[in-house]
C-alpha cells in the first residue's frame, strides 16, 4: 500500500543508508557476531553519516528534525540487511534525556560529540534485584564537602551498550526517599566512563542481540563533577518515563521491521530452495504461511505508521504506545517463528539471518516494559 | 488515538444514526432475532434516513458522496448497539453493480427506489454445488423468439436477503462457454422478484446472522424483460469481481466493528458483575484479557482506516483488500471469543449480544472469499 | 493407536448404541433441533436400553458397574452421529448425588425409576446473580410446624434439563449461615417437579446446545416432603463439589469426542467436495489442517483415557480433572474451528453437524467451572 | 497423576542418574556452554554408569533391556537439571542401526566399546543441498580392485556429534541408481574417524544446542575396510527410516521433558522473585500462565507415556510417532516461550536455563523430520 509517512527526503536517506550498510556493515556481520560486539569505528562512521544527529538542533551539529521517521527508515534498512547496529540506546534512549534536561553549557559540551559519534551514550537504571521498580535504586551519589563533585557508589546491570559507552546516564540516590514522596531523592548524572572507580564488569551472555553488548557496571567512589548532573537534584524520578512513549514506539517499530525482514528472508529462501525436485515456494503450505505472515506485517506497518504520525505530533499517549508495542512485538514473534520454520534445518544455523532474528526478537516482549506491563497500562487507560 | 478518517459530517451522521438505532432498532432486537428476519418497514425507514443513497448521484435521490466512510460509521454504530441491520447486500454488494452497469434508462428506473428502500436488492451468484467457481453456473437465460424477454431457469442458494428482496441480480448463462474463453456466455439480470415462476425456497438455518435471511431461489420459465439485462450480454463474467476489493474491505471493516463492540460489551459486563464479592473487572486476568483484545482492535482499526483511505482513493489493490480481510476477521475471531469467555455462563445466552456476535462473526472468515482464498491472493501478489 | 481402556463388553455396547442412535435418533435430529428439545419418549427408550443404569446397583435395576467407560463410549457414539442426547445432567450430574446421599428408602424409591428413565432428574444450584458462588444461595426451605414437609421458596436459573425433569435436586437454605461457618445451612432436596407451586419459567435461548433445554425455575410455597431431603439437613455445602472430578472429566471426555467427530465430519466433507475441479482433500492446506487436528485429538484421547483409568480407580485428583478439562476443551475449540473452516460456506449452515458442534462446544470452556477456575485449581495444586 | 510406565528399577535408575548429573555435569555446565562442546571424558563416565548399554545384549556389555523407559528417565533428569548431555545421536540414532545391521563379528567388535563410551558414534546422512531427500546422496564408496576396502569421497553436513565421534555411520553410493529403482545403490559404512582422508570441517554455529557439536565432514579417498560395511551392499536405502518411529518418539519425549523442566524453572523463579514488593507468584497472570502450561505438559506426558508403551511393544506406527512428535514439540514451543516470559529480563540471559531451553527447543520442530513432514505422514495415514 502506498505509505503516506515518507517523503522524498526519507527515501533519499534510505538509499544512502542502504549503500552504507552494504559497504560498511554487511561484509563484517559474521565477524562481529562471533565477537559479540561491533568495532568502535563503526559508530564514528555512523556519526559522520549523520545518523545520530537527526533530532539534534543544527547549532549543535545536528539536522534539527523533530521526527522519528528517519529512525524508522533506519530500522527497516538494518533489519532488511540482516544486521544489528546497536545504536538504539544512544539515539532512542539516551538522547531524549539530554535534549530534555541538559542546560546550555551541557548542550554545547555534549551534543556535538554525541552527533559525531565521538561520544557514545548509554543508560544505567536497572540494578541487580530492582527490575522495573526504580524506586528501589540503591546506587548513591553523595555531594562532596567542597560541592565540586558527587561521589558515586553502587552497581548497575543489564546496561545495553555499556562496554563501549563513553558517557552513561546513571540514576542514583542523592537523598533518602521522603515518607510523603517515595519518588523524591533520585538524580541523574551524565557520567564519564573514563573516570577512576568506574568499572565495566562482565559482558552478559544473552540469548540474542549478541552484537549489542550488555554489561554490568560498578562504581566505587567515582567522582562525578557537579557539572554533569542532568536536570534538578532529587527530581530524577520525574524525568524517568517522560520518554517511554517514544522508547516503546521504537521497540514496536523495530519489531515490525524485524517481522518484515523475516518475510523477505523466507521469501528468498523458499524461492531458491528445492526439495524432492520442487521449489519450496511452490507448496501451498509455503504460500499460505507467507501470506499469513504478510497480512500480519501489513497490520503492524499500519500500526507503526499511524503511531509514528501521532508521536511526531506529540500526541501519542502512553496507552497507545503500549498497545503498539504489545501488538507489534507479538506479531514479530509469530511471524519470525513461522518464517524460520520455512527455512527447515538452515533456520537453526546462525549463518542465516532468520536464526539471529529469532533470538534477537525474543527480548522485544520483555524490554522497555514487558507485555504484561503493557497490558497493565492499557487496562488502566480503559478504566479497569 | 485521534483518527484522521472522519470529519464533522461523519460525526454528525453518527449521532443521527445512533439515535435512529436506539429508537427504531434496539427495542425490537429480541423479537427480530427470534423471528429470524427484520420487518420490511425497517428498510423503508432506513431509506428515509438516507442510508442507502449515500453513494448514489444526487439526481437519482442520493447524496452523491463517493466514499465508504459513512458505511464504516454505520458498521460501528450498529455493532455498538448489538444489532444487525442486514443491509450489506443492498448497499455493499448490489449497488456497485447498478452504478457500474446500469444504462441511463435503468439508472432512472432503479436508483431512486433503491435509495428510498422501496426496492431492496440482493445478489444471486452461487448455485448448489458451484461454490466459488462461478464458471460452473448452470442457470440459463434464453432470449425469447420475439426478442422481448429472456426465459430464466435454474436455482441459486446462499442468497442473503433473498426473502425480502424486490430485485435480485442473477447471473445466468446466455451462451455456452467458448473453448478459447471459458468465461464467455454469462449475463447479469436485475430480476423483479414478483415475476411468475420466481420462487423463494426455504430460508436456510444458519449458525449465526439469524436476522439476515438467507434463502434458496428457484426460477421456472421466469420471463425477464430484456430491459433488465445489466451490462452487455455474455460479458457477465468480466463484471464479477470488479467490486471484490470494496466487498472485502466491507467485511474487514464489519469484523473490526464487531471486535470493537465485543470489547465494549465485555468491559461493561465485567464492571457490573461481581464474583466471590469482587468485581470481575478487578481480576488481573480480566484486565490482561481486555487489554490484549484492545491492542488487537487498535491494530484492526489502523488497518481499516488505512485501507479505507486507499479504497476511497481508488487505490486499494486486491491483495491489500485480501490482507485486510484476512487480518481483521482473524482479530475479530480471537477477540470475540475472549470477550465471550469473560461473560462466563451469560456469554452462552443469546440475550447477551456477545453470544450473537460470536455466532455471527464466524462467517467472516468464510464469505466474500475464505481466509484460504485471501492467502492465495496475497501469495500470488508476493510472486509465490 | 491400540487403546487399552476398552474391552469386548465396551465394544459390544458400542455396537448396540450405534444401532440405536442410527434408528431412533438420527432420523429426528433436524426436527428436534428446530424444536429445541427432544421428545420425552427418547428417554424412556434410552432407559430401556440400559443407558441410565450402568453405575446403579443391580438390586435397583442397574448394571452395577462402577466405571465411566460406557459413558465415554456414549460420548463417542453420539457425537460421531452428530447428535446430542442431553442426558448428561441425569447420569453424570444428578446420579452421583443420589448414589452418595440417598438412604435405603430413597434408593428403593428413586433408583429404579431413574434407571428406566421413568423419572428424569436435573440439578438446580445456580440462582440469578450467584454464579459459581454457591454460598450466596437465597432459595429457602422452611420446615413446617408439623414437621412433615419443607416449604420451598425461591428461583433458580441455567437449569439444564429443567423443562423435562421429573425430579430436581434443589439446593436451598434451611438455616442462616453461621459466623464461624459460612458453609453451614444449605440442604439438598429431591424435589418432585409436579408439586404445586413449582413452575418452569422460560426456556433460555442459547448460543448452542439447542436440543438440551435450559430453564429458569421458580418455587412458591412448594411443599417438599421431609422424605425428599437428601443427606443431612444443613450439610448440603459439604456434598457439593464431591462429584466435581467426574463432572469435569465428563466435560473433558465430551469435548474430546466432539473434536474427534469434527475431524471425521471434515474428512468426509473434503473427500466428497470438489472446488475448481479438484477434491478439497487434495490441497496441501487441507491435509495439513486435518493432520494438525488429528494430532491434537490423539493427545486429547491420551488425556481422556489416562484420566478415565484414574477416575475409575478413585484416584483422579481435582487438579488432574481440572487439567484434563482445561486441555481437552481448548483442543476441541481449536479443532472444531479448523474443521468448520474446511467446510467453507456449508460450515455456517446448521444442517451440517459441524455448525452445531461449533456452537455447542463453546460452553465447554465455561460450564462445570470456567477455564479460569480450572487454572486457579491447577495453580493452587502447584503451590502457587 | 500416578504414572504407570515406571517401576522401581526406573526410579532407582533415576536417583543414580540424578546424583551423577549433580556431581559430574551441573558444576561444569556454564563452562561447556561457553566452549560449545562437552569434554570427551564425560562420555566415558556416562558409559561407566551404563547409560549407553541399556538396550545392548548382555553378552556385549549391555543390560539387554529392550525398552525406551530408561531413556525417558534420562531426558527427564537432564532437562530437569538444565543440562544437555548430547548423547542422543549415540544411543537413539546410531545404536539401532548397529543392533539391526551388524553381523556377529561386527557386534563383537563394535558393541562393547559402544557400551563403555570408548567409541562414540554419529550418523552422517545429510549432504549440502540434499536435505530430507536422501536419494540425492552424492558421496561415493568405490570398492578397491583387491576387494579389501571401499574408497570414500564426498561431504556431509549437519552432523550432530561429528566433532567427537569415533565412528560414524556414513551413507554413500556404491552403485548408480537403477531406472526401475531409484533407491538402489546406497550402502552404509561404520567409518572409523581416525582414518586418513577423513576430515572434520567447521563446527556449525547454531541458534541453540550449543553444547551438542554439529559439524561438516569431508572424505577424500578414505579407505574404509570392507569389514565396516553395515548390512548388504546397495541396500542402504531400505535400512534408513526403519528407526524413524523411535527417533521421533525420542524427540517428542525430549520436548516433553524440556517443557516440564521449563515449568519447574519458572515456578522456582516466580516464587523467589518479587516485583513492586509482591512475589511474582502471587499475580493472577503468573498463576494462570503456569497452570495453562501445566495442563499442556500433562497432556504431553500422557502422549509420551502412551506412545512409549506402544513403542516398547513394537506397535508404534509411523503416523502415531509423527503425531506424538508434532504435538509434543508444539507444546514445548508454547510452554517454554510462556515460561521464559515469566522470567522477565532474566529469561534473555543464558545463565538462566530457560534461555538455553528456548534456543535449544527450536530445533525440535525441524529435525527428525519437520512438523510439515509429520503432517504429511499423518494425513497420508488418514487416507488424505
Amino acid at each position: 500500500m502506498r505509505r503516506t509517512v515518507f517523503n522524498e527526503d526519507h527515501e533519499s536517506f534510505r538509499q544512502t543508508l542502504r549503500s552504507f550498510i552494504e559497504a560498511e556493515v554487511v561484509p563484517h556481520t559474521d565477524e562481529w557476531f562471533a565477537a559479540g560486539i561491533v568495532p568502535r569505528e563503526l559508530y564514528t562512521k555512523m556519526g559522520e553519516l549523520g545518523l545520530f544527529g537527526i533530532t539534534i538542533p543544527e547549532e549543535f551539529g545536528g539536522a534539527g528534525i523533530d521526527s522519528h521517521k528517519f529512525l524508522l527508515v533506519q530500522y527497516e534498512e538494518s533489519t532488511r540487511a540482516g544486521v544489528t547496529l546497536g545504536t538504539n540506546v544512544h539515539v532512542l534512549l539516551a538522547l531524549p534525556y539530554v535534549l530534555m534536561l541538559a542546560d546550555d553549557e551541557q548542550r554545547k559540551r555534549f551534543l556535538p560529540k554525541f552527533a559525531t559519534g565521538e561520544e557514545m551514550w548509554a543508560l544505567a537504571m536497572t540494578e541487580p534485584g530492582t527490575g522495573s521498580d526504580l524506586a528501589g535504586i540503591r546506587t548513591t551519589a553523595k555531594l562532596s564537602e567542597d560541592g565540586t563533585h558527587y561521589v558515586l557508589n553502587g552497581a548497575k546491570t543489564f546496561i545495553t551498550g555499556g562496554v563501549l559507552a563513553d558517557r552513561v546516564i546513571v540514576a542514583a540516590r542523592t537523598s533518602p526517599a521522603r515518607d510523603d514522596d517515595r519518588r523524591f531523592g533520585l538524580s541523574l548524572f551524565a557520567v564519564d566512563t573514563s573516570l577512576p572507580g568506574y568499572t565495566v564488569g562482565r559482558k552478559l551472555d544473552k540469548l540474542g542481540l549478541r552484537v549489542e553488548d550488555t554489561a554490568e557496571l560498578s562504581f566505587v567512589d567515582v567522582k562525578v563533577p557537579v557539572e554533569d548532573l542532568l536536570g534538578e537534584e532529587n527530581q530524577g524520578f520525574s524525568y524517568l518515563g517522560k520518554n517511554l512513549a517514544s522508547e516503546r514506539w521504537g521497540i514496536a517499530a523495530g519489531a515490525y521491521a524485524q517481522a518484515a525482514a523475516a518475510v523477505r528472508f523466507a521469501q528468498q529462501y523458499v524461492q531458491e530452495r528445492t526439495v524432492f525436485g520442487k521449489s519450496v515456494a511452490s507448496f501451498q503450505n509455503t504460500k499460505f504461511e507467507l501470506a499469513a505472515c504478510k497480512a500480519e506485517v501489513d497490520a503492524a506497518q499500519a500500526v507503526v505508521d499511524r503511531t509514528l504520525e501521532a508521536l511526531d505530533a506529540g500526541e501519542l499517549t502512553p496507552a497507545e504506545a503500549a498497545s503498539a508495542k504489545l501488538f507489534c512485538t507479538e506479531v514479530a514473534h509469530r511471524v519470525i517463528d513461522r518464517c524460520l520454520q520455512l527455512h527447515g534445518g538452515y533456520g537453526f544455523m546462525n549463518e542465516y539471518p532468520i536464526a539471529r532474528l529469532y533470538a534477537d526478537n525474543r527480548v522485544n516482549r520483555i524490554y522497555g516494559g514487558t507485555s504484561e506491563i503493557m497490558k497493565t497500562i492499557i487496562a488502566k487507560d480503559m478504566g479497569l
